[in-house]
């Protein structure tokens, strides 16, 4: 493996992690909150660091998957290691367990809290929060790709490692430019939403910390009711951005250049929103009792619906007390997740339509054995190993989902809390039921619990290939 | 499709189902129950409908894997229709649909009731109970092809279609054969465990009744509750022949025709012994505080192990009220199953090895691009076409079972009773947790509920793929 590649990478990556901080930084000496010292203590500490690291060149351009893999593991685990640091130097989290996993849930954009008041914190704290999940949303190292001048094969690499979905489509020859663009519309989603929550009546501070929530889809929120007081225009709006974030930005980037018929035919888009319809009206319909009227009943269920499919995780209320139907589709969307390519996570929309096909491509094979039937999507043909690769992903899926399980149940909880606290984490979502539900929180877990979900939402947000390759033996033992 | 062939081994199905009712005729003329009429009935009515079909002859030899999948599929849905009928009939089940549910749950060797009070039904009507599942234990058809002069290409099809596992394992040339050893071996071993009981102090109906529901891995029992009133020498024996029924039956021919070295070289079965090990040894140590003694835990952890691991669902305890990280091992055994080519059903423990095998390969060609390692197993390659075949049977297991599991969620039960009882009848095991536990029962679920249960429960016993084909629109229109 080449680590003097790795390691400038890195310590790249703690430049970064300097300059995210100018932002909660500024916002603690607007409010003067002694907070805001802490993020500039960090803010020198990687500065310094990064410097003597400069001193280190890579030697040499070999740069394979394998160091991609690794490349972003470490690039995230570091990130969350630092992040977590204003957070625990500000004495408002218990421990530094705490505030790692505040961290990584932010940086993932799962939006699980550890605290119980979230009203409490300062707001440079409650701004680097939020801001966290913008940053996950799109990568830390697609940013990295768009502004630092890499060349050669990092890029397809790296790109590859950190983006969600089965396969990495990039819109222009050149992966900074693919990088440049994707990050341009998310600042253009971004700043669109700000005015939007503005003209509806936000503050800029509030506005702009739950926007970047939103576009991240990460879920944090700056009240212990998460969105629930807003007025129904804002949550309206969430409702729109939300679900705006959970499209693949490939298909904005087809409006942009006006091909909307290719932009708008693409499958996994209609199977999203057609997800989001079919669940929200069943919902709607099995809720409809506790609700005024229908439009009441339609608006709330529509909202939890996209904010659990886009893994978002805000709530509008308390739905651990809906019927059991309700959450069952519920927990079914926090396993399955927003679109490929998108700031959303779980297991991907367009995953499960390669899924559906492979299997109706099986029974039709049975019945007709000499017959040979290939996949398509979107008009072209999906190459066998995509397939493969996709239901190998089930498979480590579905073992990382139960070995979870397993483990945070030696906590004692219950059942329900300890499945859906894994489903949650492992995709991205945030809230899942009983004591983890939307007006619950994960301070009661075990350390060994709270390692595990971190594990789970990093492995979920990366897409379980690059933590099993940083934790493979032939990584650690360097074969 | 050759609906002639199909047509003929259904009438025959019938035969064989009026030639299993003669045993618990039998056991109600000797206990003078009024009950015993039914089976009679059904019998001549079984009788009469296959001597009208003696006239249709096969028009030709045609049969593919359509004509196995829908044959089997169909047998299994006439007997238990069929068989549903001495329940029915007797008026000591509530309704019909109960009475098929009971049925089904035998023939498939589950062992979840719909019944409150076990020890009140009639004496033949529980030997019947206890019967169904050792007709399903091994397969209806494989006895049918042990014991008809059927040649051709059906043979092959229709084992393949009935039999659990990846693949099938022909131990000699001629299948005929193969199902005549593997029948004999399972009625071996039932005498041998009837024997066992019967020194131990049990009279022949308890003996025989229990030990058709070990064999086949179901789960009746005559008493309310279960095992637990039995002495530990009894539990004992249980134990050991629901661990042996849980074994590849290949196994134990090979060490019949004294090729131990083979035999005890298994694979699956190493790992199924140490999962068994594995897990009743952390239970133990879980519970060990409800227990007067180390040997009362394990002894009671390792019964309750063995029942689900096997699929039987025997209790000798109500482990609902067990720790929640017991309870979660006991839920991914449940999901697990016993070995390919035994009587007990479940995802089955080579589909896992396969799988673990195969998503180790994927990450080392992750790392390595341009090497290619096959999977072994006992020494062989493993196919690629089996490798997919697990593979996409994992996901149709997924779907399945999530899909089952929103629906159940309309009764309102709790979330846990719902999952469980959806993975408890699609692996054929029988008690879940909560209202579905050791000590519960399935009458309070809907109708709605019981059919899908139903429908898994089947989909699970042959494996998915004829119930699928059955079910898919190329059949039922034709095609």
């Amino acid at each position: 493996m080449n680590y003097s590649v790795i390691r400038y990478i890195l310590f790249r990556v703690l430049e970064f992690a300097a300059l995210f901080m100018i932002l909660p930084l500024l916002v603690g000496i607007i409010y003067k909150e002694s907070s805001a010292f802490c993020f500039l203590y960090v803010m020198i500490g990687c500065l310094a660091v990064s410097l003597i690291g400069r001193r280190f060149k890579p030697k040499n351009q070999v740069f394979y998957a394998k160091e991609g893999f690794v490349t972003v593991s470490l690039s995230w685990i570091i990130l969350s290691l630092v992040g977590a640091l204003p957070f625990y130097l500000s004495g408002e989290f218990p421990t530094y367990t705490d505030a790692l996993f505040e961290t990584i849930s932010g940086l993932t954009t799962t939006g699980a809290t550890i605290l119980t008041d979230v009203e409490g914190l300062s707001r440079c704290i409650q701004f680097w929060r939020c801001f966290t999940h913008w940053i996950g949303g799109m990568g830390v190292l697609v940013l990295i790709l768009a502004v630092l001048p890499l060349s050669g094969s990092y890029n397809m690499h790296l790109m590859r490692a950190e983006s969600p979905g089965p396969s990495v489509g990039k819109l222009v020859p050149k992966i900074k430019n693919t990088a440049m663009i994707l990050y341009g519309i998310y600042l253009a989603i971004t700043l669109i939403e700000i005015v939007s929550l503005m003209i509806a009546g936000l503050s800029l501070y509030e506005a702009s910390t739950l926007s970047f929530s939103t576009t991240g889809t990460g879920g944090f929120g700056l009240l212990n009711s998460s969105i629930g007081s807003y007025s129904t225009a804002v949550q309206t709006i969430f409702i729109i951005f939300m679900m705006l974030c959970g499209i693949n930005f490939q298909v904005f980037y087809l409006l942009l250049v006006k091909k909307a018929k290719e932009a708008l035919g693409s499958e996994e888009l209609r199977y999203y929103l057609g997800i989001i319809l079919a669940a929200s009206v069943l919902i709607a319909f099995n809720v409809r009792g506790s609700f005024a009227n229908g439009f009441q009943a339609f608006h709330h269920s529509l909202f939890q619906v996209v904010s659990i499919m886009t893994t978002t995780g805000f709530a509008t209320l308390d739905y651990n007390v809906w019927p059991e139907f309700s959450k069952a589709i519920l927990f079914i969307l926090t396993l399955l997740g927003a679109c490929a390519g998108s700031t959303g996570g779980g297991f991907k929309v367009s995953r499960l339509i390669v899924l559906l096909r492979s299997v109706k491509n099986e029974i039709f094979s049975v019945v007709h054995p000499r017959s040979i039937k290939k996949i398509h999507m979107d008009g072209h043909i999906v190459e066998e190993g995509v397939i493969k690769s996709i239901q190998v992903y089930t498979m480590i899926y579905a073992l990382i989902f139960l070995g979870s399980f397993v483990l945070v149940s030696l906590n004692e909880f219950d059942f329900v809390t300890n499945i859906t606290a894994v489903a949650t984490t492992f995709n991205n979502v945030g809230p899942g039921l009983n004591m983890v539900g939307p007006a619950g929180n994960y301070s009661a877990f075990s350390g060994l619990s709270k390692y595990i979900l971190m594990f789970d939402m990093l492995a979920g947000r990366l897409e379980l290939i690059p933590m099993l390759v940083l934790f493979s033996p032939s990584t650690i033992f360097r074969r």
